[in-house]
């Protein structure tokens, strides 16, 4: 049985191979180089991880979930000119190094290199792989799309946010799982286990990810420092705050909103405390723990023997991990 | 047997249908749109036509038929961001009726369809049709990149903006009709054929744009008049102008490229002025010819009762009765 660290190292292999290959066109070298800027590759381990939970022979799921991580990164790279983001894992962003017209065209590129790599698996198996991609790619759209139309409006309720980052992020490790659980060769029932397990841990990724944005350590976060507080984004913690906050929380709250100072650290301080006295970091690790054990429950419903699981046992707690 | 005219047809109508499934939600709009644009829908009448070559039954080659235009105006939403054209078919680009973000999302969202379509045909034939697919969508971004590197670049010749339109208006052609060649059951040699007939009326469908752009009628071209001129734009025209201008025609050339007054009918006059002279008119039309008589030996070369290629000989006349 391979580790998660094992499979980790196999798929940034496969990554560099993919990347040499592609050589130094000058459509091709932006491509290269979000793939250079790391990342934990953690949406094709764990769809390589979901093919193991059901065969010993993952060979067929490599390439589809190669397929995943170029996926992935082009969102990134196209997101990222939508969201006019100056930085990526701390490096220039592609737009930012380059020009927009490169990011779209490398994007586009990518995005058709993705559905090359998916082809090389099991021509049997690839009707239904290609279904669950062509589904959770068009979702994944769909949740940016959502993420956009929140930037406009100041009535996002819980229930919204949490449907638009399942879309935006959860759905694609859903699909990555599912589409290696079903190369294993797993039925519907235990395929869609899978893509809950997925779901579920790329809820729990997501909202940690807004938790690091806020109290984590900026060296490892690689990002701009609390940027979702400095850009008013709507994220757990904020629609939790106005929730929650009463009188002067509440007016400390709406004064910040829609202000961009040059000097944005009393803003981020101010706002951040408002967010620990309300307690809704506390409110987001509570969440965070509930989709957890959800995500932990569907893999113990799966019938096979538990040292099959237990990369995706580690994986879970691994997740978990994260928060400091 | 269909002729274009009823191929054409039958292709608005699935258009239509896929943009009535798409609903009006925020991301589909923009597809709706520019789909609502019209144009002629060649690209998959041709490739249908491709299937009748060689088959009576064309029901499978319909919905990739549709893939490649829902591909191809993809790549114009893209293209129109990338060229910042205010004007495609005589509306507003995606970009400027919304914004940037929009045409860059709901283009995403419209390649994922296009590879969705693709997958309602023969299971069987899927694998090649899908190979043939990706490699086409690729050079086309291939071909953009290329006349983006142009825009910077003053020594481009002839050879190498043959090839950039090659990539970035023929082989989409070319693809959509082996596409439809493979599903009609041709066989490798014939598929060849298709892909070729495509590849040269793509040629001459390009030069003639170039052509149309200058000494079109602009309530016909939909587009900026002589849009190509005002932008120095290296086509066929301006690099044989360049190749062949002496003495003063060299002089004037020179002191318009890069020149953009702002109102540039002067510019227009002048250089339309040498394209005459110098009879890069002729020379383009004689180019042009010389595509058509290749695309016609190639469906000449075809073995099958003339009959079944009866729609492709007059789509080739009516390219050439695009003169005027």
């Amino acid at each position: 049985m391979l580790t998660i660290a094992e499979v980790q190292e196999l798929v940034q292999k496969k990554v560099d191979g993919f990347c040499r290959k592609n050589g130094s066109g000058a459509i091709y070298k932006p491509v290269n180089y979000i793939l250079s800027l790391g990342g934990k590759r953690l949406r094709p381990a764990l769809s390589i991880l979901s093919a193991q939970v059901f065969s010993d022979d993952i060979e067929d799921a490599i390439y589809p979930a190669i397929a995943v991580e170029v996926f992935h990164n082009f969102t990134l790279m196209h997101d990222d000119i939508m969201d006019q983001a100056p930085l990526r894992r701390g490096k220039a962003t592609v737009h930012e190094k380059w020009n927009t017209s490169v990011a779209i065209l490398s994007g586009d590129a990518m995005m058709i290199q993705s559905y090359q790599l998916l082809h090389k698996t099991n021509p049997e198996r690839f009707h239904e792989v290609y279904d669950i991609f062509n589904q959770t790619a068009l979702e994944v759209c769909e949740g940016q799309q959502m993420d956009m139309d929140f930037e406009t409006r100041n009535d996002v309720e819980l229930a919204e946010y949490i449907e638009m980052i399942r879309l935006k992020t959860s759905v694609l490790l859903a699909g990555a799982m599912k589409i290696g659980a079903v190369i294993g060769g797993a039925d519907k029932v235990n395929a869609d286990r899978l893509y809950r397990i997925g779901e579920y841990s790329g809820l729990a990724f997501q909202l940690l990810d807004d938790y690091l944005d806020v109290f984590g350590d900026q060296a490892k976060v690689g990002k701009q420092i609390a940027g979702d507080i400095i850009s008013d984004k709507k994220t757990f913690l904020l629609i939790k705050a106005l929730e929650r906050a009463k009188d002067t929380d509440a007016e400390v709250l709406k004064y910040w909103i829609g202000k961009r100072p040059k000097d944005p650290t009393e803003k981020v301080r101010a706002v951040k405390a408002i967010f620990e006295k309300l307690e809704v970091d506390v409110a987001l690790k509570e969440k965070v723990m509930e989709y957890h054990d959800r995500a932990l429950g569907e893999l113990d419903a799966i019938p096979v023997e538990k040292e099959r699981k237990q990369a995706l046992y580690d994986f879970a707690e691994t997740l978990i991990g994260r928060q400091h």
